[in-house]
Parts: C-alpha cells; structure tokens; sequence
C-alpha cells in the first residue's frame, strides 16, 4: 500500500469512527448491493418520528420549530439518523460532527425555552454544508489527500452567517479531487453515487450536497459552482439548485483550488428540496448582512420580487448547437415547454449567443495558472488524481500577464456582445425574454465514476456571463420511453456529440437518471429567477 | 527635430486649427503671461450673454433648457466661447470639436421645437471629457506621441448613454502621458496649467476636467479615476467630484492604460462646480440603464438618500501617519471639522487600517505587468515620457500568475481586514460613523510640472478598497496664513515627509493652491455620499 493510500485509509477509519454506532443501521437491515434505487429505503427503516420532521420542508421546519413544535435537538436527531442511513447507501460524507452538532441545537433550545425567542430565521435547522465549508475544528481536504489533517482555524463567514441566523451544522459533503469535475469521487473518500440509481453518479463538484438532499438527509445543503457545481448536482439528484451571481453570497474563508484566482469566480450557493426552501435560505443568509464582512459582497438585502401579471415569455434552448442532449434531456425541455404553454405563458425555441466562444473562456479561465495549483496539491501525496482531467492539465503551462490581459479582454467583449444580443432577442410575438430555460447537462446523472458529463458548456457558459440560474427538477430517464438513437449530427462539434449518444446507447444504463433545467436570467436577479422558477415549478407539478 | 517631435508639433498644430479664429480672443486682450491668477478673466472678457448662460450650473441650465429658456445651440456656443478662452489661458483641450456640437445642438433644438419635449435628463447640456473617452471620429492618444492619429471607431458608451439623456460634447481634455500621474503634462500637448495661479498644475490625470470646469468652461466633466484621478484634479482646481465604486458608471470602450488588468480597476465619473450637478449626472446617467450595455455595472438604478435627522458621525483623519499634509491641508481638514461641529455634528479624530499595507497594494496593482504596457506605448515613438515616473517602472518585469493570486489574496486580507475594522470603529459617544473624511493628498495644487504630489496613498487606498468618495473644496492657499513649517516628524515615511514639508518652505510657491478634502463611505453608496458631502458643503458655506 502506497503512503498516499495509508493516509487516505487512515482519514476513512476516522470517519466511520466519527459516527456514533446507535445511528448505523446493521448490514443485514440495509438492502442488497445491487438493489439499485435505495430512496424509498428511508421510509421503510426510519421509525416514524424521524420520518415525520425529515419529510418537512426547511421552510415548514423552521416554522415549527419557531412555534416550538418541535426542539432542535429533536429535529437535529432526525436528521443526523436519516443522513446516517444515506451514507450507508450511498457513502456522502467527508466529515460528521453530531456531537457539536446536538450540543449547539441543545443551545438553541435552551435560548428559545428562556427568552420565548428564536435566534434567527434558521432557528435550529440543519444544514448540509460541501467540504469547502469551513467549521472551526473539522477539517476540509478537499478530497486532496495531501490535504488531510488541515484541520479548519475559523469558520467561513458563511457558516458564521447562518450560525447567527440559527443554523445547525452536522455534516460536510463528498466531492471531486480539486473539485473541477462533474463528479463526486476522490483517493480519499471514494465514489458518492446516486439515489435512484446506485450506478450512477450524484454528479459534481457539489455532489454529496445533491445526494444528501435527494434522501432528505438534510433540510438544506451548501454547494460552489465554477462551471456547474451547483447546477450539475441539483440536476443529478432531483432537487432545487441556486447559481447565485458573484457577489451575491459570501465567500470568504472557504477553502478551494485556484482560490484566489480572478479570471472566473466561483460562487455558493443553496441546493433544498422545494423553491420555498432555497428563498428561506437567501432571504435568511441576506438578513444577515454579509457585505459587512466580505468585501466582495454587494449589499443588497433580500427584495421580494413581484412577477408581472402578464403571461412571461421563455426562450428554450433544446440544444446549444455544439452538442445535441440526448432523449432524456430533449424530453425533460418539451415537457417544460408543454407545461408552460399549457399555464398560457410564451414559449420559443432560443438560440444564445456563440455558446463556443463562452465554452472556450471558460477553460482559459480554468487553466490560467498551467494547473500548477492543482498539480502541486496532487503531486505532494503522489496520488493519481482522476486521469480523464489530470492528464489534460499536466501538459499545460501558467500564462502571462499579458495573456492574462488578452483573456480578459476577450471575456469582457464577449460579455458585452451577449447582453447585446440579449437586449435585442424577441419573441414570436414581439416580446423580450423574461427567462431563458437551457439543460443543465447533455445527460441525466450519468453513470458514476465515469466521467460521462463529456461536455460542461451547458452550464458553463453561465460562469463566464455570471448569470443567476434556478435548476428545477423535471423528470427521470425511462428507458421505456426515452429509446437510443444514433446523434443526429446536429451538434456542431460531431465526434463529441457522436460519443455522448453512444454512451445512450444502453437507456438502462441511465435509469432513473434525474433531469433539471436551468431557469436563467440576467446578473445578480436572485430574487426574479426564484420567482420565475416558482412559475415554472407549478407549471410542471400542474 | 526628433520624428516624434514632428509628430507632436503637428498634432499641437491640428488642434490649434479647430478651433475657429472666430472664438480666439487676440493676444493683447489676453492678460500677461506672468499674471498668475486667470479666474477672472472670464468676467472681464466674456459678453453679457455668454456670462449669463456660463455663469449657472448644470442643475440650472437643464431645467432653463427644459422650458425654453435658451436653445442649446445658445448654451453649446456660450461654453464653446467661454472653453476657447479658457483653453488659451490655460492649455487645456486635447480635442475640440464645436462643430459636431453646434450641429447635435440643433438636433436638440429641432427636437424640443417640433415635439415640445426634451430628449432627456441632459437635454442640450455641454459636458467635458478626458481624451480617454472614445467620440467617433475623433482621436483619443491619451499623450502618447505613438497613438496620435488613432481615430475611435465608435463611442464610449457613457458618450452613447449620456447622448441619449440630451447630453452635447464639444471638447476633450488633457492628461498626464498614460495617465499615470498626479499631472496633465505630456509631450503631444504639453502642459496644463491651473486657473487660480498657473505656476501651479490642475493635478492629474484628469487635470484637464478639473482646469475648464474651474473656469466653467463646460457644465460638467468626466474623468477617471485608479489612484485619485478624479478626487486630485478636483481639490487642485477648487471643484466637486464623485469617485464611484466599480461597477456603478460604464467604462466600456474606454482607451486606458493596461486596459484589460483586474488587479485594480479604474472608474470613471462626474467633476463639476456643484453637488446638485453630480447628482444630476449620477441620476440621468443611471436612467439610461448602463448595466444593459456594459456588464460590469450592477443594475442599481439612482435612489434618493433619506439622511437621518439625526447628527451625523464624522471620522476625521488628519494625517495617515505616513506623511503628515503641509499645513494648508491640516487647517482645510480643521475648517471642516469646525464647521460640522457647529452645524451640530459629531467629529472625531480617525486612523484607517493599516494605510501602508494598502497603498503598497495599490503600486502592486499597477505594476502588475512590469510597466510593459506603458513602455511599449512610449518605446513605439521614442518620446521620454515623464522622466520620474518612467524611471521606476524601466527596471520592473510582469508578475507571474502564481504571484497574481498572492497579490489577489493579500488585496483580499486586506479588505476584509478593513471592513472588519471599519465595523468596530466608534466616535466619542459610541456612534459608528456616517461618513470618513480625509485629504485627497498631502499637497494643495502643487507647482507645474514637478511631479511635487509625492505620495498617492491619500487617495490611492481607495482604489483598493473600492469605497465610494465626494470631494468638497474647502479652501485655497494662503501664505499669509498658512506658514511654512519644518517637517514634524510624525509621519511614518521621515523621507517623504522631509521632502514634503521642504517643498513648502517657500508657500508663495503655492498661493492660491486649491485644497479639497474626501468624504467616503462604503462601496457603492453614492446617493448616501452625495447627501452626506451636501451636509458637509452647507456648513462650509454657513
């Protein structure tokens, strides 16, 4: 066994010891390991106390909680059992920490009995929170095993942020080494896989955010995106996702590769089960004031939007022109658009602006330090990394200053010549847009550990226009509906599109693979893309 | 005759021949060339008629404007003549074009007659810009010999946006060479001189805006600011400026120096004879909705501020302990300390953060690229630039990617650091403060030409912490008053401060220096800070 192994072996052990043995359920108890879908497990094994608060909502949650329905530490309890069990099945977590956890809730609890008061508008809540969170004394390696025992010297302000709002924090989620994958899976803790299918992947950066609340291991979880890492997951587990603009949440104090680099940002942002959910955490987190503590954060509080009482005006964009989606994902957009129109709004078929040009910024972005910084986190435990990716940057060298300038310029141009062309973009009937509704990926959750998410530009041209982007759930692969077909050779780029379609070619290996869109607006439209994606939401569930 | 020489000479030439005989007053009517003080001369001689228009603020000309009082083919041709003399007095223009002027303003007027409305906000309003601001067809060289004959191919589009509020352009205005400078000086148009004594300089780079609207030879002006460009010009020429944070004003198709670098950003924005002018800028600007075009800008549309009724907290900062001001600047500060005493308000004496570590960030930011981008523009002509500033910059080489994320993180710390302080910072009485105020630099309007404004760090801090600034005028130099001093010793820099002081030895070397103080706030508070610089300008004035 090499050091690297060792040390990755040893940092697992630490883990299963960190679970208190009462909340493990006994091997024989949980179902076989080809029993694929696990996420109706939950309801058979949980008692019904804990089934009963972990059904609810955040936003029905702090409401009882609030009331005094429920204590914190009751709630808490709950879900610390139902995320045990997830990570039985499923294996999610990095860290857990029940201990800080119940004796914080206990603190909430004897708050609330003495002054009648909640502490703020997240009183007592559990919240999931991706291994870059910071919480004082729990380590963050980022899957890096180079990086385990980097034991965390402060919280995030972040953490702080929510704490002063009520928040509970319990566990920190899996991810991708380095966190530039579509992927939950690293040397460290291993592969994260998918409630519906135990074959696929819960997709990534922000991966075991998206799993653990597919199970309802948590109220509300805590991802980053940089060219999808929110979205991507939220997608691949079923669930609600927010993209933030930059500057819209705090991000000081969270660990990450490339951290300090300017040329595209990364933002956090909240993942939950129903839309209610991910405005109670904004409006929450917002209430707090962060842009007195990051610099990078605009202040601008929580504003309710109130949408137009016209009928709103989509444009969809079944394909980007580069790569085709397959069947699942076409399905997923008609049956957004069908819905839609059915509630009387408009909706066209849309095409954005030189989806490539953003593509490529995007990777030249990525790279602009040659992976130096990744290489140097992987090189210093020898560990292999996830080859598809690894061996892409080995090659590459930092740029200069002067590169760095050009690619500034280019990102800059091609941001004003979108908004543009968005300014200009009209309807059939003459209308501006009021979103822009685009697949998260080309494919439903993807198997796991295989790197299948072949393409990120559907998600990561947002990065580079730092638009603020809703993913509401649509459905799941069926094979008995969404039959393979040879790529249509409609995508322009032919050998990738040629690829993804064959990895269709076997619809079983994508069943139950969930399907999102993205619900797209302009910059820093946090309030309206939530409002908007209610519409669309209700839509769907009509 | 060096080529570029020939080049300049030309160039000086070409703009000589734009401006028609017609406005030129003859050399005998003009005062001598030793006579110090030209801020009269307008009145003396000026028509009735032209004084009449030129003598009101912007705030009252658009509203007279608006009810067709003057045509602005009338208020156009008073500025233009009013521009002219103050041109030949002072050497202000880089680019003149009345023509193109004369004929938007019988546009304007045709308009406002056929339709009996204005265009907008501005409508017929002549404003002023810094040769960095792109008119179609006219040149923008920004001093620099190798960029004369460069045509702009389109507008700036804060000339587009404000051509849309009713704005009328007529001039550009003279700079520093690659703006770099606390100066307007450079080798294509020579020397910008200051109205109240032309030994002295209008401070740069935006010293041009600052030398015609001190003459009121335009209503309004636009300069830019990334180390105090804006806030210099307007102390050294006795006028008012708003410094906005990033991300408020477009600053798309700008020419600048190191125009795509991110490490510090410039902005730009208003100079004028009063706050009301500011703020009718600011407003009419932002009714154009800039953040459809320019993606930087935040979509936050013009709020009025509601000032508390309560009194308001100042933070006054004397000296930043690195180099105590001369003694004009320290009874400039004393003035407006007593004045909002009296007017009932509380002030205190305040120490920013550790304004060495930020003004040390600041040259970090600008030497980012090793100087290659300002030595490839004057290497291409061979023209010396400006000896004291290129000599530094010779000997640098561009920082690499790795070393500009450890700049991004140190600028970072920083700022957080900052905002954290500013957090904590209570007056006497335990108020947090409204609003800080410290110089603009350590000088008054300094000798011509000298390079004598030593240190940036009064205003450069700022850029770093991307705060948002008013500069009010408060007094001019007064040798009678203001008596030389030996160096106190108590600025941290010993060197500087000696050399400071020293240059002062003689105060009748900077009579009627203008001197203005900053009134700051946070990030993006523009209303608040043009409501808070009103309370401090009314009680200068009571």
């Amino acid at each position: 066994m090499a050091k690297w192994e060792e040390i990755a072996a040893e940092k697992r052990a630490k883990l299963a010891a960190s679970i208190p043995k009462e909340y493990l359920f006994p091997e024989d108890q949980l179902p076989p390991a080809d029993q694929l879908d696990v996420s109706g497990v939950p309801a058979k094994l949980l008692p019904k106390d804990v089934l009963e608060i972990t059904e609810q909502t955040a936003t029905e949650l702090v409401k009882a909680l609030a009331e005094g329905k429920y204590s914190s530490v009751e709630v808490t309890t709950a879900f610390i059992k139902r995320a045990v069990l997830a990570h039985q099945l499923m294996n999610i977590f990095t860290e857990f920490f029940p201990e800080i956890a119940l004796k914080r809730a206990a603190e909430l609890d004897e708050y609330y009995k003495s002054t009648g008061k909640t502490v703020g508008p997240l009183h007592g809540l559990p919240i999931s929170l991706k291994d870059q969170f910071c919480v004082k004394g729990i380590e963050s390696c980022m899957g890096y095993v180079s990086w385990v025992g980097r034991v965390a010297k402060e919280n995030s302000t972040i953490v702080d942020l929510l704490l002063a709002a009520g928040a509970v924090f319990f566990v920190k989620t899996n991810i991708p080494t380095s966190l530039m994958a579509a992927e939950s899976r690293n040397c460290v803790y291993g592969q994260t896989v998918n409630a519906y299918n135990r074959t696929l992947s819960p997709g990534g950066s922000s991966g075991g955010e998206g799993a653990i609340l597919s199970m309802k291991g948590a109220t509300i979880g805590i991802g980053t995106d940089i060219g999808g890492s929110i979205r991507i997951p939220s997608s691949c587990s079923g669930v609600y996702g927010l993209r933030p603009s930059h500057g819209r949440f705090p991000y000081l104090k969270v660990v990450n590769s490339m951290e300090y680099s300017e040329a595209v940002v990364s933002v956090d942002g909240p993942l939950a089960v129903s839309l209610a959910d991910l405005k109670l955490f904004s409006k929450s987190l917002l209430s707090q004031t962060p842009w007195k503590h990051d610099p990078r954060v605009i202040a601008l509080p929580f504003q309710e939007y109130e949408l137009p009482t016209r009928p709103l005006v989509f444009g969809i964009e079944y394909s980007d022109g580069i790569l085709t989606p397959q069947p699942p994902v076409i399905r997923a957009l008609k049956e957004v658009a069908a819905a839609l129109t059915k509630a009387g709004h408009e909706v066209f078929e849309f095409v954005s602006y030189k989806p490539q040009e953003g593509t490529d910024l995007l990777v030249r972005a990525w790279t602009v330090d040659g992976g130096d910084n990744i290489n140097g986190d992987l090189d210093a435990s020898g560990e292999p990394g996830i080859p598809d990716i690894y061996e892409f940057i080995k090659n590459l060298k930092p740029i200069s200053i002067a590169q760095l300038n050009e690619f500034n310029k280019d990102k800059l141009n091609y941001k004003t010549e979108f908004l543009e062309y968005m300014n200009g973009v009209r309807s059939p009937s003459g209308k501006p847009i009021d979103a822009w509704i685009r697949p998260v990926a080309a494919s439903p959750s993807p198997p796991a550990g295989q790197l299948k998410v072949r393409y990120l530009g559907y998600t990561g041209l947002i990065n580079i226009l730092d638009y603020t982007v809703v993913v509401v759930p649509v459905t799941k692969c069926d094979p008995a509906i969404d039959l393979p077909e040879s790529a249509p050779g409609t995508g322009a780029d032919q050998k990738l599109e040629r690829l993804t379609w064959e990895d269709y070619k076997n619809p079983e290996d994508y069943r139950n693979g969930s399907v999102g869109v993205q619900i797209i607006g302009g910059r820093l439209e946090e309030e309206k893309m939530l409002a908007i994606a209610e519409v669309v939401d209700n839509a769907l569930k009509a």
